[in-house]
């Protein structure tokens, strides 16, 4: 698929159908993930990976908006370590750059994907950190992207807005 | 260009031709930015185009990393908008998955770019904020993307890490 037309096409998908996501895939997206840039290359950001129904199907008890997590065969947690970035805060960038490949890469490989914000929700921080145990305080969770085959097909919403565009000097 | 393509071989772009980007790619690059998902599809971003030699010229002034604008014909200036997403704080995350689409955007489109660091840097945030002028309060300049016809080719490293990846449970 088309860069541009992965881009455009890529819609938020939030029913799945019941079939796992093969393990080359998911090397894939994290693979995609870990292309994305960061500052001053640091790299600052782990993933876990998240098969384990019962840890898939406890995420709805402390995220208000992941029901659709119940239908998914897998779900991608990404962080932010601030001891790889000790100096300015741009994990939350580096980790968000990396999460838009990998809902890019599912797109593009057939797979349907949603990201649920978890940073700087404290309920959802502290409630991923319980999930998967033993994070140190300098590893955050920032996003949860969940995946699986697409059972759903969402119509394509015309988003561009030319009001948000400005030339060279703010105009309101 | 395929989009896993894209994702792998997308580098930073620092040196640049002498030639203008058409204005019907500057287009398809705000629209890629504005097709990436944001919280609650809040959409809670700005974009300004900078093509103004003297303002480009005027960014390393503040900007330490940002030599390489001053042979670049177009910037694109990302801004956050606290107003139109007032509960959370995920505009920076909303603006880096446009940020990133903008990067695999240009390099299928056979453009070069790179991203600067501006916020949360506080004399980057000012710096763009006296360059561009009359810009609201709760707007919040966060990435400048300097963009042109690549004048390097980059080698494309190995960025994949085995031991960023855990599995269902954190093991360090």
């Amino acid at each position: 698929m088309d860069v541009l037309e992965a881009i455009f096409t890529r819609r938020s998908i939030r029913r799945f159908e019941n079939r796992p996501v093969p393990a080359e895939m998911v090397e894939q997206l994290l693979k995609a993930a870990m292309y994305a840039p960061s500052a001053r290359n640091s790299q600052s950001w782990h993933f876990v990976v998240i098969t384990d129904r019962q840890l898939l199907d406890a995420v709805p008890t402390f995220h208000p908006y992941a029901a659709m997590i119940r239908e998914a065969p897998l779900a991608i947690l990404v962080c932010g370590d601030e001891q790889l970035e000790p100096r300015t805060a741009y994990w939350v960038e580096n980790c968000s750059a990396a999460t838009q490949n990998i809902l890019l890469a599912a797109h593009g490989l057939g797979l349907g994907a949603v990201w649920l914000g978890i940073y700087p929700n404290a309920d959802r921080v502290e409630g991923m950190r319980r999930l998967i145990g033993n994070m140190p305080a300098h590893v955050i969770p920032m996003a949860l992207v969940v995946i699986g085959y697409p059972a759903e097909q969402p119509a394509q919403p015309e988003r561009y807005r030319p009001e948000r565009v400005h030339y060279n000097h703010w105009r309101s």
